[in-house]
């Protein structure tokens, strides 16, 4: 192991942590390949950095090994998914390239769930001679969720946003909702919108506010992803039409969806189970006998409705409060935020 | 001023801000007067210390003096309102007390409203040769906001709790509401009722719920208060009926009114303007379609909603959060917590 880099479970822990923020700049423009981040390390300092390159090519590993050079050779290389095993007419399989480049370890975030490549990449470094340790990495899966989801429910991940008062509505009773929280929280909207591969709204915030759906951000107006609008009646030119939560299931090279609300469109997709996230922003007013923000989910009982979200993250945004509440469960795959 | 503790205005204010804290030992026994807090320091060292004892005498001066003995002489003593000027039935006038003490100098953190005292207290000690400063304080106005609120606005302060789902309901469209939050919240919840002087719900709560409306924590069953409902209809034998929230103003000896719902009686003190702190429990569960926190208070528009509230406090209690929002204004006396 001469020259790898820190090799206790501390030290990988943290260079793992390390290689999914990295891939988080993969997303969501990686589509449809996974954001993987990779970080090849020689004594404690990297030498090769690398994250899933705009429409999924170069992975992350070979953007890494390109970086590192001979210098991979006995280093230690951290990824936060199972190296690709299969050869894709656009580029040699990462197992492959790492067997050639001779690091002395490979430490993988997540194994792959993907047919293809599942245990193979591991195998094929194993049998050139290489160490595989695979670390169940809370942040590798994050960074991952909207490729585990595809994965493991058939979908993409979904992020239901919400803006409310305290009282918890989402407009007043005749219908106003511009603006209930401040321009600080209107902008991490937009820059949430930039993460997302696709957004949608229902039918009806589609008539009653004709949304932009857009990113207004400086230098992010090209991030702008796919609109999308839940409707059993709609036909808009230029914008996909969904006739139920379900058939977000069939949506070609979608990992990550936001849902931007109505009501019964929040109802809809928590109903049918399909919300991994709830994004809140709370701006600090009150309504009074305004519109609810989640139409009837079916509920039994009170008790039914607990042991179901979990606090993620909570940050201001000026003076409305931002909270990310994620699905519960241990087999989840934690969202990436 | 030799002997005096430290006179900086930082310092001033640090030691008024811990006379504050003693203060809230004093809430709410201590009505119909207000929680006083009174420190006595000398050469940084604190030698006496006292709080406005339950049915409001000694006063908090008279405590701290009685601590201190003869190391008041020549000391500075910290007093969160202005020493009382007017002699009555139970005992002699604080400012009659200190004059005699002949500390070196006495810093106020809130001139009395009271037209009996206001000013008087300050020129007494001034006549008696002792250095008078009077702070604006903050803390001292948080700990005396009862007091305060009534003399400014001729009615109680009114804190208004609220437990809700992260879609700000109250209670499913069943009327189901036990539990929305868990036992932390709960607890937390019966010891903001000990801090109260009357505790008031709805008539429809009332019904549904035949709350206790008293203190479940072992020790303090005894600090459960008195016990108001709202309602043009209900006779109920050992329990006060108000007509109107506006019949707040003639509770006598009622400086903290704590207000537990539900949305309608939420609804009508709010509209009415006469809530000053709101008090909120939210729990990590979507409940969908269920009964709204407030009902209609009137709002002409979005943007006469904004401006109105600021975030006060937040803490976790379990899986739920607790956040508390004062109501905007220089001259809102802040609430005591
Ligand atoms: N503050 C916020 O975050 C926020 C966000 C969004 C909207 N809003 C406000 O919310 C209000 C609109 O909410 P809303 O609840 O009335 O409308 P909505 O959820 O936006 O749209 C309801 C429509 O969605 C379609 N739909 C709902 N469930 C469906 C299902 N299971 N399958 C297929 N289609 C389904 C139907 O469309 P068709 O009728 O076309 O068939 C239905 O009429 C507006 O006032 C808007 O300003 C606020
Ligand atoms: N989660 C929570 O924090 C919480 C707290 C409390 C209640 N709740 C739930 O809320 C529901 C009850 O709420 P609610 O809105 O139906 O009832 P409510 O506010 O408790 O009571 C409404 C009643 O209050 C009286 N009232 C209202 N405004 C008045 C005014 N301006 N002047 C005089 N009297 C007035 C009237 O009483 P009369 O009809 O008697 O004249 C009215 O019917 C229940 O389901 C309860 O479980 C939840």
């Amino acid at each position: 192991m001469h020259g790898a880099g820190g090799n206790t479970g501390a030290d990988d822990a943290r260079w793992l942590a390390a290689a999914a923020r990295l891939a988080a700049r993969g997303r969501p423009l990686s589509r449809p390949n996974p954001a993987v981040g990779c970080l090849i390390v020689r004594d404690g300092i990297v030498v090769g950095r690398g994250w899933t390159q705009p429409g999924g090519r170069p992975h992350a590993e070979a953007a890494a090994l390109a970086q590192a050079g001979d210098a991979a050779r006995g280093a230690t290389v951290y990824v936060t998914l199972e190296p690709c095993a299969h050869r894709a007419g656009r580029g040699p399989a990462c197992s492959d390239l790492l067997a050639e480049a001779q690091p002395a370890r490979v430490v993988i975030g997540q194994r792959d769930p993907d047919e293809r490549t599942r245990g193979r990449g591991m195998e094929r470094l194993s049998a050139a001679g290489i160490a595989v340790a695979t670390l169940g990495c809370p942040a590798s899966r994050a960074s991952l969720a909207g490729y585990l989801t595809r994965a493991e429910r058939g979908r993409p991940h979904v992020t239901l946003k919400l803006a409310t008062s305290l009282d918890g509505a989402i407009a007043t009773a005749g219908g106003e909702s511009r603006w209930i929280t401040g321009a600080a929280a209107r902008a991490h909207v937009h820059s949430r919108r930039a993460m997302a591969d696709a957004i949608l709204v229902g039918g009806g915030t589609w008539r009653a506010d004709a949304p932009g759906l857009d990113v207004r951000l400086p230098g992010l107006e090209a991030r702008s992803p796919r609109r999308l609008i839940l409707s059993r009646s709609i036909e808009a030119p230029g914008i996909e039409v969904l006739p139920a939560p379900q058939a977000i299931a069939g949506l070609d090279a979608v990992n990550y969806l936001y849902v931007e609300g109505g009501a019964q469109t929040a109802a809809a997709f928590l109903a049918a189970d399909l919300v991994d996230r709830i994004e809140l922003y709370r701006a600090p007013i009150v309504i009074g006998g305004g519109a609810g923000a989640i139409g009837d989910i079916g509920l039994a009982s009170l008790a039914a409705a607990h042991g179901r979200w979990h606090l993620a993250e909570r940050r201001q945004l000026g003076s409305d409060t931002f909270e990310a509440y994620r699905r519960q469960g241990q087999d989840q795959p934690q969202d990436g935020n």
